[in-house]
């Protein structure tokens, strides 16, 4: 089937769908849960064969991409993303007030584009589709070339349970090659772009967006460098449990998390650089998901080595798969390096940056931009007032993680996972997490409507909606 | 000064107030008010001789601005847009939920482009400077120029309204010439652009603000066709209040305001045209906000006029000003003629699309694209079902209106102005009522914070925010 007639069907599915109850909606996505998880063994040993991730690690991922379909369906039930409002009419007023009732609508046909890094929880069935599905969209998904097969099969499972659930033909389709993508984000019954992968790419599709006759959003999360600040405090006291969060944080998947923590950015980093070079050497190689990111992360590590003042701390033996590399560089130094030295290296590759005094740590949090996460540890007797980092932090982080590791998200309410670009496209929005769904949903007004042309949830005595906000009577 | 100086000064202002409590946003944004109304009788007569508008009218447009500015006081003390939502650790879950807390934080410097229809309340101090102010952010405003002098007399005014509230130097400041303004969407601190105006203008700055390295947000409200469709019952039941409130609309600000309605669809308009014949006869004619803009008005009615088909249904004399024209075609020729007669006319022309029945109503209907608002004219007489009219208004439209008109925009907290492009570039948000704050603000997570470095709305015991969502304990 042509990519036109795809999103056509898409867009035919979405005008059924749009008048779902939101009972319907949550069929959909318990029955998109429920099979993903009977199909777990299936699965697994497919991911396992095109990603190189190990068998427990994706054991778990798919327990967390049906988590994902089973929050949205809780958050569909809540129905706060429908953002009631009602201001009822004041004629006393001046000028007088209409009657107004405000409820978000559906955008129409969502294009995925999925991650090289979580087959699952990222991939075609990920948080993206989960909350465009429970917003009320349809979605057409570009599949990532790094697990192609098994992505066709969660592709063929979601698709089924759709159909078993009740939704239209078309609702949910793949497709495969590049072209496809980007005449997926032109195509003129597109309504909005989830992307999550490479600060490249996604730039390259995010223009494309922006350049249509009529532009759509795109929500683009595009990584991180994630720099975690260590006081002085904490660089002394707890030096070893410090250098192993971080080894363990930087390993957790061989290092290709978006959430990885690149930098240790540490005041005084002498111990923690023992403890790191006695860890490292005991940690098994790294398995990357497959050759190109090999080749891309070779290439950024020997890029990051050569920023001047750069010296290899401490690696493993290869084995013949990819060593877990730690580099360190005076505080000074990175200063004076510049954006050169700021690179995500995707892969078990990380840099301490050994400042000299809080001062320096604060300068170099000052020359970070935009990313995912970042994070502190401290401890009770730290002398530094923390309240200048933290304020730097705020204004470039998604989220700010004190005295635990980046890497493990959870998908909660409260999950911000999108930052200040490049760490995404559109930092007023989460691309985890039950608010998630907001960025596929837009409000509309209804001035002075009648009864039983409303929506049932804005008519009178439809308010009980957890957080509606009525106004008059 | 130069630009570049006014944004840095921007920036450090804003770094002062984003630690502010939202009392001393409050305060500013009540002093500001005050000072406006104040200087009421200054400002006037200047806004008058700049834009034709009559007294009565810019008046009114007084306490509107003002009454914006109350309304973003009452926001800021309401504290829903801090979306304050906690999720309390829980070890029992799989995985172990980290304590997560988030709330949106200000977005930093923001440039606004202010329109020309509406000196006051979508001006220097219109509806997107007091939102931007709400949200705690710095603004660089560049001014209008239609209105350049009460623009510098506003900002004057609130300038020293906010220094008397506390604010820093340079939190508010304004520009005048086009190529500053180019340079404010380019510059590097700014942080997000709201903008008021034409398509043309509005998509050049949008496509800056998105070609930079690190594109930003792009707020603009271009305008609409306001398409307003009258069922068979009403156009007969009531022919004479419709036309009546028909051009009572298009002319309201001599047919100047984004939410006029271009176009009155009506499923056998006979008797409607009939009566707007009579109407418009004696209809004063209409001084027009400025030479600049009669001869855009001219042009686009040269323009309509020539679609094929259109015919001049009643115009009444000029008399050295612009007359009031209404065009009239059938649903037939409006269909054939394709794209070339769905044009925003700005000023006191409109078109009465006479169609032969519901089905071809309908049609018209879906040839509509993104607008700003839409509406229905109907009776408890009729019998076509109007669901799949409304169907296809929800697509298309930011608010609906039913049996009144869309001009006279209510600034509550129901509001919705904006829509799908090209009525605006972000249909996701408003840019009136309490709502546009949220243009402003981003969500930021803290996991596993310590008490003392939570803001005070993040700490325990401190979730008596209305709307505050809390999991767990």
């Amino acid at each position: 089937m042509s990519l036109d007639q795809q999103v056509k069907d898409a867009h035919a599915a979405w005008l059924t769908i749009r008048d779902w109850e939101s009972s319907e909606i949550v069929r959909l996505l318990e029955s998109i849960a429920d099979a993903l998880d009977e199909a777990k063994d299936q699965l697994v040993p497919v991911a396992k064969e095109e990603t190189n991730l190990p068998e427990a690690r994706l054991n778990g991922e798919v327990g967390r991409t049906t988590g994902q379909f089973r929050l949205m369906a809780q958050a569909v039930q809540d129905r706060t993303y429908l953002d009631i409002t009602i201001d009822h009419a004041d004629p006393t007023l001046t000028p007088p007030r209409p009657d107004l009732r405000l409820k978000t609508t559906s955008l129409g046909v969502v294009g995925v584009f999925g991650a090289s890094n979580f087959p699952f929880a990222f991939g075609v069935a990920g948080g993206d589709t989960a909350s465009a599905l429970a917003a009320g969209c349809a979605v057409v998904i570009k599949v990532n070339p790094g697990h192609p097969r098994v992505s066709q099969m969660v592709g063929q499972i979601m698709i089924a349970a759709a159909l078993k659930a009740g939704a239209p033909v078309g609702l949910i389709s793949l497709i495969e090659d590049f072209d496809a993508g980007l005449a997926l984000v032109e195509h003129p019954l597109t309504a909005a772009i989830a992307f999550t992968g490479s600060t490249h790419g996604g730039r390259a599709l995010f223009d494309a967006a922006n350049r249509r006759e009529i532009p759509i959003p795109f929500y683009g999360e595009l990584g991180g460098l994630n720099p975690i600040f260590v006081t002085r405090s904490a660089a002394t006291e707890k030096a070893k449990e410090t250098a192993e969060g971080f080894l363990a944080s930087i390993t957790m998947g061989a290092g290709q998390f978006c959430t990885k923590p690149g930098f240790l950015i540490v005041d005084s980093g002498n111990q923690i650089n023992q403890e790191l070079s006695a860890l490292v050497a005991s940690a098994p190689a790294q398995k990357l998901l497959n050759a190109n990111i090999v080749k891309q992360h070779d290439r950024n590590r020997d890029e990051i080595s050569r920023v001047p003042g750069m010296t290899l701390l401490a690696q493993n033996a290869e084995g013949g798969d990819t060593a877990v590399s730690i580099y360190t560089i005076s505080g000074k130094d990175f200063l004076a390096a510049g954006e050169s030295a700021r690179r995500e290296v995707f892969g078990p590759t990380a840099v301490v940056v050994d400042c000299a005094d809080s001062d320096e740590l604060l300068k170099v949090a000052q020359s970070f931009s935009g990313t995912l996460t970042s994070g502190i540890h401290a401890t009770e007797n730290d002398s530094m007032d923390l309240s200048p980092l933290i304020s730097r932090l705020e204004q470039i982080s998604g989220r700010i993680v004190w005295n635990q590791w980046p890497t493990g998200l959870a998908v909660t309410w409260a999950m911000q996972h999108g930052g200040p670009y490049p760490a995404s496209t559109n930092s007023l929005f989460t691309s985890v997490g039950a608010k998630s769904i907001l960025r596929f949903r837009r409000p509309i007004t209804y001035q002075n409507f009648p009864q039983r042309y409303l929506s049932p949830v804005l008519r009178d005595g439809a308010a009980e909606i957890k957080d509606a906000r009525v106004n008059g009577k």
